[in-house]
């Protein structure tokens, strides 16, 4: 298996002068020495600034004129001859630049000057820096650098031209990587009064791409001292909020190019709510710039992470990065020398919880290796007749089928002792559930008959193998589709296994409707019920992917997904006036055998009515984020209180290291933006005619503001008559499925009633609506499967 | 000219009864006969209701169940049943329709049945009003009715279900036109308590075609009291938000289709706050529901309308839309008689401002006529030669050009008397500002020399004919591209007329930077400097005229257009925390001649680093909305106190009825919502490079929300060096134009410092991010023109 992280070294512009001090061979230079020198000691690849202090002199003089001008006015028009010779053709002086040669620049992540202000105040400053960027990115394409890490966007204010800059770098270098190096937490904070620029201080150059060993986050000016909060150890949210804020608008202004990634600085201090830390989760995070001031020194003076980073970084191996190493030479902790830090990097990988899932056999983690954040399209076994291989892929799933057998076994325990009881697996497939019923008859020692059927006819040949060679006389095979075919004697147990990554999705209510005719009117169906349950999901991965193929209905189609790169936007409960639901909600629900269906002669329902199924969720959102889908999931209960389950609250309880079904991913085509504290409605249809199943959805947002009506209550038209009647009337204030009973240990799915509000400013409020999406699968009759 | 406004009459069941009970010939049916009574009226068309009692009593007993079983279960099981045939093959019986024939619908609007539920709290009810509706739009169109109208929606909470339902229909039915009735106020605010299904009063069913001879509005159920709000004549803002928020969340749902409009229902109470109604323009409003219990009688006793339903229908009639009357048979006002309604509509219609300056010769609205909301590509005289037809066509403006001879004039009698004066027109075209030049010379009495520059050669071969028969020695004609060539002498006057609707966006800065060349160092540019102004806009038709073309560069232009089904969102003033600017805010100006310019020994700049521009704006957004676009226009100063204006406010007074400028219109490819009392923070940049010029733009939209730091105070990174060494800095805080000095009337484009704000809860709070557009014209590249 590859590694999770990657090692990274700064050089610093000291660490160059240093090597030429030392000098080198004729075909040598100091890039290189330094480059074979961090191979050596494990790194594999360096990080370097791609320009020296000369160039930043000679932009300054240029593009900044003197605040106190000693020359006079003729000074101004000289710099400004130069400045616009510059801007008319763009170029480098040898000694303004790290790097000349291809192999210098081999395993080189270049730093863009970290001094450039892309989105300063200064119309000329702003200008004159996309310039400048422009030409470094430039230089850094012809020495095929593959990325450049952009300074830190610094002014809220007028990020969007830093992002339009960046856009237009984007469109212009075709293959470069471009990573925003973003502090975790609000730079706004740690403004300085003063232009960096006006500085004659030429320690700044090299402060952009190593942390000095001090305590002060390296993009503070040298000199200036820190404003009083860098001293307390954590950082406010609204600021964390201000720093992703302005991630998000320079991503949304580019598009959400793939090429566009973050590297996230740690230097202190870093926040200690996870909430705020767990949106990077869903962003592309390549780089992790870890300065050794942010190690602190352990009992025996080794440097160590304190808790929060080291959960954080362990956290982060989703993302694989690449750790970016500063000042491990400074000497700063007493104890295990430079490679103390890359060693301890390398412990919290080993000791990370992904990793270790990916590593340990039998885990969803190693199963899915390889399909994380991978958009599979949903199968169609009811249309498609399912490869040999696929069987056998799913069959392997040691979970679910040691729950059927528990479920058929309880169910057979419960029955009346006298009688002959009667079985029949109903798309029996390969045989899995058939043989786990004959063991299930076994062990309970009942007098039963199993008819097995399968509408596959390439899976019966199969099923014919077995029943000669392990079954015998105590199966009986039947070819044909569970929806129009009769078997010869009515059934006491039906089991199927039908269920999708949303339960209902691969058409298990109608195949169902078939097959109740086989039952007995006290017979049991295995399983008994299945729910839908949503959340809102941010992942510019997704995003990315669902929309990679450019047909529009790539947008408007379910997939299936092994989330990796992913956060969750709800909350666990919150909100105002207790309109939102928890963090993820249950849609729906099926009941097996439903005996409310009217039904022809033949016992088949004479529409699919009542199929039909939708949900309006309300979700808290705590932390600002973006919206790029919903996280589909389903719990079924197979029998009592025997159930499976994807729900990520349950799963673990219900069937843990189950593997046959990743979640599935409604996605949204275009991003919605979901502030902080706000409130989420989603609207999702099951519907149906009569030849397909499909889905809509649909979902607006909204804010609470003060002295507002609350119009999600009001508003409610004339209630329906007797709500007894419509039996099928779908809610998520759902009776607690009987597998929660069972277990009684994680929280119920409706929402609880809350203690009073500790926000009385907002408790009494209403919401107004700020954004909506549009209908998706709003074609709906190119649904996915066909009847 | 077509009339703007075109009339119809309902027709309700009684109606029909009555034509029946009078009888008619063989070949004749009641709806015929009141058909033919209706065109001889003077109706356009007739308004009826598709289905009768009958259909809404089979319905009622197989959908709704009693509410107190009589017949026990076997009665629900037998509805059951019904219901369940009706859902598999939905028909109608004979008498449950009111049309049978082709030639009965011919000049029909349908009602689809007003009572049903699209948007039911119940499951089953909106199911099977879903299915209902879907079988009566199927019979309207097997009768080829263009048009139905929809019953209005009632409940906020599941119109989302609504607006999925007519999607359905809009993707089935490949050709008719759906409008949505929509009363102008919240029917929340109206909402019973009982379902209006449950009662057996027959009444309803007509009542939804008709409103009573009540003052009652006609969604309401008979018999039951109107609630107390009902009595006021006003109905409270939030309620007119709401009735607004279902209409966009329906055609939201919609995808914008153009074949879904809306039908206003102006029974009373209506709404006096202009600002709410007016977004009424920026969507389809196809008919105005118009009840004789709307109107009141004026002292003669004979129907009038309120004041402010006169203005907002006289308002309306941008919509050309149909007005639906009813109960103009009832009685209700003792005199006029039937007519006396019709009559009034077109009394409103001619004596509308918009008929009027429609009709009236030497307006923009009479020169526009068929120009309104529709998309043209702006000129580009640089890179192409116009035609002569095109010249003819702005050469007819009479304001621009006596304008333009009167600031030529003032720039002569402001020059010293004993100096022979040199003017050059640069870009003469057809000659039209040389002839005026030459008036305002002979109108000084000034010893003036002239040099008409040209470089379309189809149009110097006009200038020569025009020297040669008219204007002699006065004039030297010159050749070539005012950038590339010289002319003889140094100017004291140089004239201009490149201007497109947004300034600078035909390349006047770039065209005049090489035509500074020819003056003298204190010579004078006619025009001496214009601005560029912005407002966000809201237009349905806008967006899907933008979209049409499906290229994505469609949405990645700026178009010219005479705006007419347009909303300006952005409010005069207000906004939290006085961040916000005016209704239309500027976003920068060009100066000529400018100084400080670094030229060449030519005298051309070296780059076009100066021209380039940006603008950061934020409008306040008083009543929700959804952007579409923003709205672009220019302002210029010719000399002295002499301009030229198309922005709405000062256009006026600058130049009244000038006809050569449209608004520009930049659009935005996904709409963005805007609730009521939000700000959007608008980012503008006129950007360069060697060979081209273009525009990108992205907004930011912003909700005051208590206890938030103002993001947009704090992040402010350092102030860029001295300020006055950039004198380019773009900023809305501009120096007040003369222009606009010199008149005094219309209020100043910075914002002024407002009095204490009177919501003093908000006044001191910050605002949260709630939204945002992606970034347009993010190709750059591709720019609208080249240098």
């Amino acid at each position: 298996m590859s590694p999770f992280a990657t090692l990274a070294t700064t050089i610093t512009h000291e660490d160059i002068q240093k090597a030429v001090a030392r000098g080198h061979g004729p075909n040598e230079t100091p890039v290189l020495t330094l480059s074979a020198e961090s191979r050596v000691k494990g790194y594999q690849s360096i990080c370097l600034p791609l320009t020296t202090a000369n160039w930043r002199e000679r932009w300054k003089n240029m593009c900044i004129m003197p605040s106190t001008g000693d020359g006079g006015n003729e000074e101004v028009i000289a710099a400004e001859k130069e400045a616009e010779a510059w801007r008319k053709s763009p170029s480098f002086l040898l000694d303004e630049v790290t790097m000349t040669r291809l192999d210098e620049a081999e395993i080189v992540v270049a730093m863009a000057s970290q001094w450039l202000q892309l989105d300063a105040t200064d119309d000329w400053v702003r200008h004159d820096s996309g310039v400048a960027l422009r030409q470094e990115v430039a230089y850094a394409s012809y020495l095929n650098i593959p990325t450049v890490i952009l300074p830190p966007p610094r002014n809220r204010s007028h990020v969007a031209s830093y992002g339009r800059i960046v856009n237009d770098c984007l469109k212009n270098v075709p293959y470069m990587q471009f990573s925003v190096r973003l502090p975790i937490y609000d730079p706004a904070v740690f403004q300085p009064k003063e232009s960096p620029l006006l500085k004659s201080d030429g320690d700044l150059s090299s402060s952009g791409a190593s942390t000095p060993p001090s305590s002060s986050p390296n993009i503070l000016i040298p000199g200036s001292s820190p404003p009083r909060s860098l001293r307390s150890s954590k950082a406010p949210e609204g600021e964390l909020n201000a720093t992703w804020e302005m991630w998000d608008v320079i991503r949304t202004l580019c598009d959400y190019n793939p090429r566009l990634t973050l590297t996230l600085d740690l230097t202190p201090p870093l926040p200690a709510n996870a909430g705020v830390l767990n949106r990077w989760a869903a962003e592309p995070v390549q780089h992790i710039f870890l300065p050794a001031s942010a190690f602190i020194a352990n009992v025996k003076g080794y440097p160590v992470l304190p808790k929060g980073t080291q959960a954080f970084i362990r956290q982060s191996m989703i993302h694989r990065p690449t750790f970016i190493l500063s000042g491990a030479t400074s000497g700063l902790h007493a104890m295990g020398g430079e490679s103390a830090y890359a060693q301890y990097v390398k412990h919290l990988e080993k000791s990370s919880p992904i990793v270790q899932a990916a590593k340990t056999n039998g885990t969803v983690e190693y199963f899915a290796q390889g399909y994380q954040d991978y958009l599979q399209n949903p199968l169609q076994p009811l249309m498609d007749n399912l490869q040999s291989i696929t069987y056998q892929t799913f069959e392997q799933d040691p979970v679910k089928y040691r729950n059927y057998e528990e479920a058929i076994y309880r169910a057979l325990l419960d029955w009346p002792d006298r009688e002959r009881i009667v079985i029949c697996v109903a798309g029996a497939g390969r045989g899995p559930l058939v043989a786990r019923s004959l063991k299930a008859i076994e062990k309970s020692g009942r007098q039963v008959f199993v008819y097995a059927l399968e509408k596959n006819p390439n899976a019966f040949v199969t099923l014919q193998a077995r029943k000669t060679r392990e079954w015998g006389s105590s199966v009986e095979l039947i070819f044909g589709d569970m929806r129009r075919i009769d078997i010869p004697e009515p059934v006491d147990i039906l089991v199927t296994e039908l269920l999708g990554s949303f339960g209902d999705n691969e058409l298990s209510p109608e195949c169902l409707d078939g097959a109740v005719r086989f039952l007995k009117p006290d017979g049991i169906s295995i399983p008994a019920s299945y729910t839908a349950h949503l959340a809102p999901l941010s992942s510019s991965k997704l995003y990315n992917a669902a929309r990679e193929n450019k047909d529009l209905k790539s947008m408007e189609t379910p997939y299936v997904v092994m989330f990796q790169n992913v956060k969750v936007l709800s909350g666990d409960s919150g909100g105002t006036g207790k309109r939102c639901g928890p963090k993820i909600q249950e849609c729906w629900e099926f009941e097996h055998p439903r005996k409310d269906v009217t039904v022809d002669e033949k016992g088949l329902p004479l529409t699919n009515s009542h199929n039909v199924r939708s949900a309006r969720l309300c979700f808290h959102i705590p932390h600002a984020g973006v919206m790029h889908g919903l996280a589909g999931y389903f719990e079924a209960v197979l029998y009592d209180d025997v159930g499976l389950s994807i729900h990520p609250h349950h799963k673990d309880y219900i069937s843990e290291d189950m593997l046959s079904w990743f979640p599935l991913f409604f996605p949204f085509r275009d991003p919605l933006y979901l502030p902080s504290n706000s409130e989420l409605q989603v609207s999702i249809w099951r519907l149906t005619n009569d030849r397909q199943v499909w889905y809509e959805w649909f979902a607006e947002s909204f804010l609470p503001v003060a002295s507002v009506p609350p119009p999600s209550e009001q508003g409610e038209d004339m209630s329906g008559p007797d709500a007894s009647f419509f039996s099928c009337t779908s809610t998520h204030f759902a009776v607690p499925s009987p597998v929660i009973d069972a277990i009684d240990v994680f929280p119920l799915t409706e929402p609880r009633p809350r203690q009073a509000s500790s926000d009385s400013a907002t408790a009494s409020s209403g919401v107004v609506k700020i954004g909506q999406t549009s209908l998706h699968n709003a074609g709906g009759r190119s649904s996915w499967i066909g009847l």
